[in-house]
């Protein structure tokens, strides 16, 4: 037992070195987002590589390896707790994979990334996918190289999901999308033979009151702002430094009224899972998201699930009102704006059906390009051709199809099926939450979100990262089947905005 | 030679991991004081914790030691570069003076500050000495122990100072400081004796309309605001993150006009100097302030020597008045309110003249406590006896006297005395300067700063870390008499006021 002890107590002064570098990057990123003078970004380059490459350092120490050996030998001969044993799982696995992958490759990804941005960068500038290709090319091969180190994680792809979900697969995802993108094509088409149209609003309000407007959204979602807080940037964000400190952005558009707003609730869905991981798990590794699916479920569950119901637009209206006097808001017209369906070329702006297409788009053409099925250079007329396959407008130009996402030239390949993954699990926990709570709109309709978060609490965010997101999900929801959620969802809202039975 | 060149490379490297540490530990502590939320301190301890562990750990690193050596012999033989030479006097003798401190005493150490802090802060709500002393003696030994750890540097007290200054000792400061107190008293005594009285300013100003003020001044004296930025905390600071990084802060008092300003001009002193600092001395371990005393000269340097004449409020008063339409400000008011001699309890709120009698009163008492000669059980007394020696008034509670200041609450022994060299230094500069260009009244009256700061960029700032900081001080002045330069500069200003000859 004095082997176990010893090593359980490197391991947590290691995960401490570990959280106290993630949280100076973390605060270095907001800063550079938020507060840093324009010519600190020299600077912060360098800081950021440097605390990053310690970061790698610590995860890799050998020693830390012989610690998490041992504790792998205790689990195993049962003589470790239940939470010892799954640090064990989380922490073996982010120092086996972080070992996988020589520290040169890391390099060469690192410099190949700030050239494909550069380049892709610049290739929208002039509409021209080609100028963009040879970086992208590279850096591809970089990313495939990274994914081969882990070869007992099958298809090369699943490596790449793997670097954001634990247990995602290209295999059970495949079949997902598939059916997911064959009942939504049927489903827009339904709204469009419904011969209804939703107006969108046309409202121009201020940007202070905006920002105030959010920041009492928070409030009054549950948001601590005690140990959060709310600024601008140009990319709203999230940033947990620890449950203690969790800070997020919005970016206000007078012009866009429910754009903005959508993003201050999605990104208090994040703040909310990071405000609610148990802080007494620091040291052990679990004090993390179980995955990134399920924190993009979060927000999406708050964005859409609350967010985008009549019942909160009944109570936003008056609460708005108080805010931006200047104009006359209506509960019903936020909702059928917010419910349009409108098949687009940009994702980002895609309304929540059709939002799902982009991504089965994005998730065929990654696993094309990973498997090289998909030449880089044929890249733009494949998304294209594509594009028009999954229902979606075929691109006039290339910063509206292949140009648009920076995720590529960040090096960020399996990223986007994450969208969608949060996405149907958000509507399986409204499944869950409506069966638990079947007075759950009668609250959201009078502000009351105390129960809707209690919720969340309970069944996702204090597990942190305990157990896989699946078994998260699985556990809060009961048996289930996503497509079939999140497509009940959609007919209780846009759905229903479009009178479809 | 490929030996040095290998070395040369470790130790930049190294030096690069130090200012990655060092630039994160920055913004964290930036953070804590201008954007982190409430509840965010309970994370912070911790994560500073690491990242100063961190530092530490490179710091002493052996093969960092190895490198060094190597270099070290390279400066001996001659085969080094005088860059690489300095390089080699500032890291040499950070590596050396942190490998001697044992780990052990460093954790106690900080142990013994957190509780000396709180025992410091309970003292002073109940106005009892007593109740800190047992604290403040178990820090003091600790204080002692580290001291004793640099054996080289002569009298333990000796170590302490040059904790904040390389070239700093007892037998250089103690002669300065008695010449000082003694001219000091005398020249109070004639201020006394002058029958003149001058007016504090007694106005009451917005808050915002300082704080927009004080970002113009920052602007005029010639902080750059694009590598740079101004917040509000509870006591004005300076970080520098590195020259394209340099962040300031104020305390706006609407009822404290003059002391407002003074503070954001002595912190603009202070970012200018970080400002310009070279950044291609990165890697180097040589951009960096020489010395605590010496960064405090060009703060002192701004606030006192500049932003104390008669010529600063001509060109301040209209320009504050843009900014405060509510009051009239005559500048002759301000210089006068400014000038004012007068004897009090408090450090942080005395006068150009008499602040230095507080600094020497300290100076007096840190030797005897490190000495031993001062039990810290009589400290109190001691203070109080002490104070009307040198001239000012006897405390009549301890948060007029023993209890007013952190430093030694914080474990900072040695550093007080860098306020009056600072002070010093700054006179020396502003006699240089009145030499070199003899129209800077002129420049200053009509806000043309460009020449002052010109003349501090090339005598000061790009020298760095360069050489040590009495070999700034020397070549930028010349021989000197350090008092004499100071007596005459307080001629100038309070004994103008009052009208002495």
């Amino acid at each position: 037992m004095p082997k176990l002890d010893a090593a359980w107590t490197a391991i947590q002064d290691q995960v401490r070195n570990l959280e106290g570098l993630s949280g100076a990057i973390g605060l270095l990123e907001w800063d550079q987002q938020v507060t840093m003078p324009a010519a600190g970004g020299a600077l912060r380059g360098p800081t950021l590589g440097v605390l990053s490459g310690l970061h790698h350092q610590h995860l890799v120490d050998p020693a830390f390896g012989e610690a998490l050996d041992v504790l792998g030998s205790a689990v195993e001969d049962g003589s470790a707790g239940p939470l010892q044993a799954a640090a064990h799982r989380v922490l073996a696995r982010a120092h086996r994979r972080a070992v996988r992958v020589p520290e040169a490759l890391v390099r060469r990804k690192a410099e190949a990334r700030s050239t494909a941005f550069g380049a892709w960068m610049a290739a929208r500038e002039d509409e021209d996918f080609q100028a963009f290709a040879p970086a992208l090319g590279e850096l591809l091969a970089l990313v495939r190289e990274a994914a081969a180190c882990q070869p007992d994680e099958g298809h090369p792809y699943d490596a790449l999901l793997q670097d954001f979900d634990p247990d995602a697969t290209t295999a059970g995802h495949a079949p997902v999308f598939a059916r997911l993108s064959s009942e939504l094509a049927a489903f827009v088409a339904e709204v469009q033979g419904s011969g209804r149209e939703l107006a969108a609003l046309e409202l121009q309000v201020d940007d202070d009151g905006l920002f105030a407007l959010s920041e009492e959204l928070l409030r009054r979602l549950g948001f601590d702002l005690r140990r959060g807080r709310l600024d601008r940037s140009q990319h709203p964000f999230t940033v947990g430094l620890g449950p203690q400190d969790v800070r997020l952005t919005t970016h206000t558009y007078g012009e866009d009224l429910l754009g903005t707003l959508k993003g201050t609730v999605h990104e208090c869905g994040h703040g909310l899972y990071e405000q609610g991981l148990p802080a007494e798990l620091a040291g052990t590794g679990l004090m993390a998201a179980a995955g990134v699916s399920l924190h993009e479920s979060q927000s999406r569950f708050w964005e859409n699930c609350i967010g985008g119901s009549r019942a909160f637009f009944e109570w936003l209206a008056p609460l708005a009102g108080d805010f931006l006097p200047e104009v006359a808001l209506d509960p019903e017209a936020l909702f059928e704006a917010n419910s349009r369906v409108s098949p687009g070329y940009i994702r980002i702006k895609a309304d929540e059906a059709t939002y799902n297409l982009h991504i089965a788009l994005r998730f065929e053409l990654e696993q094309g390009l990973v498997s090289g099925e998909i030449p880089v250079s044929e890249l733009e007329e494949a998304w294209n051709a594509r594009a028009e396959a999954v229902g979606l407008p075929r691109p006039d130009r290339p910063t509206r199809g292949v140009l648009q996402d920076v995720h590529w030239a960040s090096g960020m390949f399996g990223y986007f099926p994450t969208y969608t993954m949060g996405n149907l699990m958000a509507a399986r926990l409204k499944e869950a939450l409506e069966r638990e709570l079947p007075e759950v709109w009668a609250h959201v309709a009078r502000g009351e979100f105390e129960p809707v978060l209690a919720f969340l609490r309970e069944r996702v965010h204090r597990r942190a990262s305990l157990v896989e997101p699946s078994v998260i999900i699985e556990e809060a929801c009961g048996e289930g089947d996503p497509v079939a959620a999140f497509m009940a969802h959609l007919r209780s809202r846009q759905g229903e905005a479009y009178g479809l039975a």
